[in-house]
């Protein structure tokens, strides 16, 4: 197999938390709801992995409520603010993943008003924009923790007090950040969270949203009383355990492996920004330790993407989510960028596992492959003198 | 372990599917919607779960959209068709799940109307009452496949063929019918229907909606282009591959799972009947072959539950989303039952692997408990010369 960097589109399931999750398929199988014994076996698990996620961002586990993912969890905490809240102005940003941005958009057809605050060259919102943005009847304020394609980390120590101040709900859509960058939800002001147990080696299908104790919100899954009566359906056992033991993983290992991809993402940033053309996109410091987005000028992502899986390194064009787009992203546009530049950025995203040898590998692969499409395009203008750091 | 015989609540995953699942943890876990090998790998996967779940239903491929289980996929269908139509009415049961009753509630508040549809003594809606409900304005008919407490099926055939007359949408839920009876939504007039991976043997958090090619529907979950941009979320690859595993293996033995179960719930039916102050709850024949729910005389179900759970075997009262509830079950009131008969109403659902040996040891246990419990009741009046018949 190919050299994978693209742990921010999905991660492998940990062999460790896989072993925790195989007995919840077929021998501890019951309905968490049932009153049985198979029932309350499974109610126990739940319990424990409900713990394990509080735990891994500083929050109690009554305010875990588990979720089919970061879509849900997002939608979730949106629609039901503004359901409970009925009318209002909420303040994102434009840089969101397209689950809390296309929330926006929809809210804004039922009524709502909604700003999105702008970044600046480094993909970071500032505080001092959602301050300024602030309304009387301004009910929450959704940015999220890191971004998705850069890395960028927005400060949210910031936004939790401004939002603590003026009495406004804050919600955070932590998919990329949480079991990667320390998150605590006391420390931080943070009242909604949303989390995806497939970044952190856990499985798909898995997620939650925090809650802060006394958050009025309105339900987006009715029926069953099941999550104190907060979100319908049977819950995914077997997800959930998963979820748990790998938010308790990546909570213990958080520092190591913060170093180890840091490392790596220095080398491989500093491999591929020696070649011409060449830019980086995104904060040099606030960013997640495995993200490394790159511009290649002269070159369409895609098409790298397309000769780089051939000679085996798996990467990404801007998000998983937008894949198969042929639009530039609308993160890095945001941030400034040319449509061009924009158009050759590839996302690398580091994990755990990765080697020294493999990034070195791919910073070979990776260049040989560039110069290659470069010479080829009659759009690559080289760029000589440029200074590029990271 | 004590005997299993609530299969309605939730089944272990099959052997033969946990298998077909374990490579897509950890080995084949790209993100479907990555470009590169990984991402193709596990599509391809998706691709062929699709097919098997398409083919369980009589549908094409196409028209399956993975879900996270049969509660999404019912709050999907009616809020998706209310708020493309943005007003109007719908016809639904007394005797839905709470995913779907919970929803129609929910949309009336948003300013829908809904027409609750009575049953029979059997717990059956009429065809005919759905046609007198009909109005100009009638949006979608919502009913059941079968209840998930009595097992009884309803009149889909006859409901599809008035939906279709009439051009108006049918859903169903078929959460608990789906890989038990033959279902066909192309015979059935069927324009959309929910089913949850969990009931037939597959993994809980997986679950799909049938939707019939060019039916107008309105997102729940808002953000990625996933499943042709009609459900955003990461697809849960695992999971799905599960749902279509178990899909193909029901569907490939469904005459003889439930030549099985029919035989052993008649024996289990039987053998309790006979105790006196019993009453079968359900339709005679129109019924899920596992499904016998029996009224205990003078008894409270909960306490039966919790006796029989220690006794080993392990039932249930109503449904497992209700279970800790108090109040009677809706459904046998809505079928006739006095407060106190219905408050005595015990499931016992029978699984593919249940054995002839255990329903008869869960005959005697349960009448030994039973007898004992009503024997310390003050509200036990034992009712003689009731005829009994299943």
């Amino acid at each position: 197999m190919s050299i994978y960097l693209d742990h921010a589109a999905t991660t492998y399931v940990d062999q460790r938390v896989l072993e925790k999750m195989l007995p919840y398929f077929s021998e501890i199988f019951g309905n968490p709801s049932s009153v049985h014994g198979y029932g309350r076996d499974a109610e126990k698990a739940v319990m424990a992995a409900r713990r394990q996620a509080a735990e891994a961002i500083g929050a109690s586990a009554e305010e875990i409520v588990f979720t089919s993912g970061g879509t849900e969890s997002d939608n979730w905490a949106l629609r039901g603010i503004a359901e409970k809240q009925k009318s209002g102005h909420i303040i994102t940003s434009r840089v969101e993943h397209h689950a809390v941005l296309d929330t926006c958009r929809y809210l804004e057809t039922q009524g709502f008003d909604a700003t999105y605050l702008p970044v600046n060259e480094t993909g970071m919102v500032s505080a001092q924009s959602v301050r300024e943005a602030l309304r009387e009847d301004t009910i929450l304020i959704s940015v999220m923790f890191a971004n998705n394609e850069t890395g960028t980390i927005m400060p949210i120590r910031e936004i939790g007090q401004i939002a603590r101040e003026k009495g406004v709900l804050f919600h955070t859509d932590a998919v990329q950040a949480v079991g990667h960058v320390p998150v605590d939800v006391e420390e931080l002001g943070i009242d909604m969270l949303s989390m995806s147990a497939h970044k952190f080696y856990g499985p798909k299908g898995a997620g939650a949203l925090y809650l802060r104790r006394g958050t009025p919100i309105a339900k987006l899954l009715h029926g069953g009383a099941q999550e104190r009566d907060m979100r319908a359906s049977t819950l995914n056992v077997a997800g959930i355990v998963g979820l748990g033991a790998a938010a308790e993983i990546a909570a213990a290992e958080i520092e190591s492996n913060a170093r180890h991809e840091s490392e790596l993402s220095r080398r491989l940033a500093e491999g591929l920004l020696a070649l011409p053309g060449t830019k980086f996109n995104g904060h040099e410091t606030q960013r997640l330790p495995g993200h490394v987005n790159i511009s290649f000028s002269g070159i369409e992502a895609e098409a790298l993407l397309t000769h780089l899986d051939l000679a085996g390194v798996a990467v990404s064009a801007g998000s998983a989510c937008s894949s198969g787009s042929t639009k530039p992203s609308y993160v890095l546009l945001e941030m400034g960028l040319m449509t061009l530049e924009a158009r050759g950025a590839v996302r690398f995203t580091i994990g755990r596992e990765n080697t020294r040898q493999e990034i070195d590998e791919a910073i070979e692969i990776t260049r040989n492959t560039a110069q290659r499409l470069q010479q080829l395009s009659p759009l690559f203008m080289q760029r000589k003198g440029d200074e590029k750091r990271v």
